[in-house]
């Protein structure tokens, strides 16, 4: 706008009424569906002992740790900007805030901490397609604990979780993996030296991105990329981790270990690992988390144990869990697909350290609001037409306080109802207002009827059924309109509102 | 943190564990019990037909008016940054955004559009104590009806809000007035120009102001500022409006027009306005909103008509309206005070215009959540102490599967309950944790009890009693504690429950 600035045509020039860009509104039921939503959540996370915090949406961009030393503005990907010359930040995940207050209130909160939050995070990210730079996460995390029983409770929570929320077993899978059986696999391969873990950094890079894309890639392009190198079908090539064939042999296996129940799994991984003591200690801790699941009663039908799961973020440190819906749902363009992730997590151990040199155990989960939204859709468990309020219209705008006595009468009775609120004039506008909230009744008393002491009930769904299907005879016979004594206005309303 | 660049100890220096200046974090209950109320707030709006709309926290700029033509940076009180170009900013009311809206989707919405919206905002202000630059909002509106009614209808929602969150009748009252009268009372007073309403500006936002202190500056000093001016304790001149003593007379007249019924305040503002036009417009608008809210059972004990309300926002076009709780509490000195507002609001009929070009009626309240908040603590109707959940301890680190299965069955059973997830080395500290939870109950099974098939169970709460009140006696008979057959696990916890 600054460019605009001295000309002529800028005091008048109105506002856009426009959203900025990859922001959005959200309306009516699509609030209300995600509030319920996030309620059952946090009723599963209270069971389970986690107490809910509320973090404000701003946070100094140094607590953030988005403030590259290079640059003069913080790093791409938050919205950030200068105050009285501090910069301050929106808080683009729900971690980096819990590790502020971990740090912050050490010394009042109880150790472990257990602790949900849930709420909207921002991304200055390139928007796209279903992809918004405000969006909700819901998070519960244990900070303090060292025992992979923390993690063990997450993957149970987890899974509870889904099942409240109407995703039946059998729909859904959590897997758990663990950091450390990687990092055993990459020494054996030879990308891991335990006397200088920050040799090979790239090699394990490209190991790690290599495995995440199994599902793309298949199994030849995966080699490749673990090898010399992959070209793809445009022709570009990317350069490989350079693995030998044994090594490679090593890594393709890790990937394949997935047994049928989590002790063989478990059996194959240490073969795989062999001598590698980081290896060996994450076998150790996937051991002990299944044996934890097995006695709160959680088999390997809702928690397994799965060593294709990798997780991308470089923070985790221990156990990684993802869970993932399994039930098909169609594509844009109308082929059959698995819906996927819709939750993930793990062990990060050192975030908290930034803030005070201490390592502070963690573990936690985040789950994808909007896309388990957009799954519970897809199974059609939520997004039914919304019943809207019952609508007492107005025939006489003189006789105004009559419809609000109606209108009292029936929210007392705790009917959702509300009096027709614009010009009254023309009848047909309040009938079409009526549709557009989606009213199940209208109620109507005209002079006429108020002489007689009576008022119309219009049935608006029955109505809407008729005007489409109906013959002229049942059309004429209005079997969806009806009179009643004033008296009995509420029971009538009722009588309506309990067909649908 | 720019001028650190380059300094050697940047690299190495800890960031600080600190919210930014005014923001703080909402710990358990306060984040409960805030989520309590606005769930019940939007029960009652529903109830009265409104919609929920969540807009995201950000706007351009543009959309929220906030950018001065004379300057490159938006306007104090609003956090802004520049977006590739677009100046972006957090919302400092949720009015604003309902204005874009409304603009923004106005041929989808219907028509008049209820809406209530429930979040965060922000404003760039210097914080002080109670006063932070995040905090929460409530609003309903009604955009597209012009009726007086959807005033009406706005004041007696209220005072069902309130009396559902737990204030009786008779603690609270929704005062009513209208601009509309005050600019009457302004003609009469020689400080409105019905032909110019640009003249006389200065003089009435002096009168406004003086309205606004009576409670502060008595009779008296308002009638020193309506006229040549008033010098305050320190000596300090405030100019006055310059009002002769007749004029000031009509001005202090109507605000102390409050009659014991509606109708007669009506009567009394009707001789007050005298010929003004636009004032005798603003009495018939009060006289219809008191007929509309006696037909619906909203009597002069809930909603009543009082010249003296104000509402500071230059942007109110017609009835304003104002919700206060009327008991005392006692003040940071111990001195006993009226509790005071908790929501406002008014008819606003100009905000869309800025985008549209058209006038849009529109009438809202906003309630001041954490003002509310505050009274009902106050009053003692939240904020007890919050049970803790039931805390299986560890008291072998190699039975924690057999904990596990403890904590499931309790959790199976509804009742919130973990597992101790510190290092359980220390007993004692165990039981500390307990405490900081505030635990009800705590779950022991060593390896006697469990050799015996038996678990121990230690009502928490019971002994911190004992532990304070009892004498040795009793302290060695330890009621607080019982054995019971481990079968019977969820039995006895439910029966020490039972208890709070």
């Amino acid at each position: 706008m600054a460019k605009d600035k001295g000309s002529q045509t800028k005091a008048t020039r109105r506002p856009k009424a426009e959203n900025p860009r990859g922001f959005r509104d959200y309306f009516g039921a699509e609030v209300t569906e995600r509030k319920t939503m996030l309620d059952r959540i946090a009723e599963v996370y209270h069971l389970f002992g986690f107490d809910p915090l509320e973090t404000p949406a701003v946070e100094t961009v140094e607590a953030l740790g988005k403030f590259l030393p290079d640059v003069d503005r913080p790093n791409d990907g938050v919205f950030a900007w200068q105050d009285e010359g501090d910069w301050l930040a929106l808080r683009y995940d729900m971690t980096a805030p819990l590790a502020r207050v971990a740090a912050q209130f050490r010394n009042d909160l109880p150790s472990p901490y257990r602790r949900y939050a849930m709420g909207p995070v921002w991304r200055n990210e390139k928007p796209g397609p279903g992809r918004f730079r405000q969006f909700y996460q819901c998070d519960a995390d244990t900070v303090g604990s060292a025992s992979v029983a923390a993690d063990a409770e997450i993957c149970a929570m987890l899974s509870d979780t889904l099942e409240t929320l109407g995703i039946p077993r059998g729909d859904y899978v959590v897997r758990v993996n663990d950091r450390k059986v990687l990092n055993g696999v990459m020494e054996v391969a030879g990308v891991l030296d335990p006397a200088d873990p920050d040799r090979f950094a790239s090699e394990r890079g490209i190991v790690l991105r290599a495995i995440d894309k199994i599902d793309r890639l298949g199994e030849a392009g995966v080699r490749a990329l673990l090898g010399e190198g992959r070209r793809d079908e445009s022709g570009d090539f990317t350069k490989g981790a350079g693995l030998g064939s044994e090594q490679a042999d090593a890594v393709m296996g890790f990937m394949a270990a997935r047994r049928d129940s989590g002790a063989a799994t478990v059996a194959r991984l240490r073969e795989l690992v062999g001598a590698s003591a980081i290896g060996l200690e994450g076998v150790g801790e996937l051991e002990q988390i299944a044996e934890l699941l097995d006695a709160q009663g959680y088999g390997a039908d809702r928690v397994m144990i799965d060593p294709a799961v990798v997780r991308g973020l470089g923070y985790y440190t221990g156990p990684v869990f993802e869970a993932e819906l399994t039930f098909e749902i169609l594509d844009e363009k109308g082929r059959p697909r698995q819906f996927g992730s819709v939750a993930g997590g793990g062990r990060y151990d050192d975030l908290v350290k930034r803030f005070t040199g201490q390592t502070v155990p963690a573990t936690g989960v985040s789950i994808g609001v909007d896309r388990l939204l957009a799954a519970l859709r897809a199974k059609g468990r939520i997004g039914g037409e919304t019943v809207g309020p019952v609508i007492v219209t107005v025939m006489d705008r003189e006789r105004l306080a009559d419809c609000q006595t109606m209108v009292a009468e029936l929210r007392n009775a705790g009917i959702r109802a509300e009096v027709y609120l614009g010009n009254p004039k023309n009848f047909g506008n309040q009938l079409k207002y009526a549709d557009k909230r989606n009213s199940p009744v209208a109620v109507i008393q005209g002079s006429d009827e108020r002489a007689r002491g009576v008022v119309q009930l219009k049935d608006l769904y029955l109505g809407a059924k008729i005007a489409a299907e109906a013959s002229l005879e049942e059309w004429k016979s209005q079997p969806a309109q009806i009179e009643l004594p004033r008296g009995d206005l509420v029971q009538g309303v009722r009588g309506i509102l309990g067909r649908y």
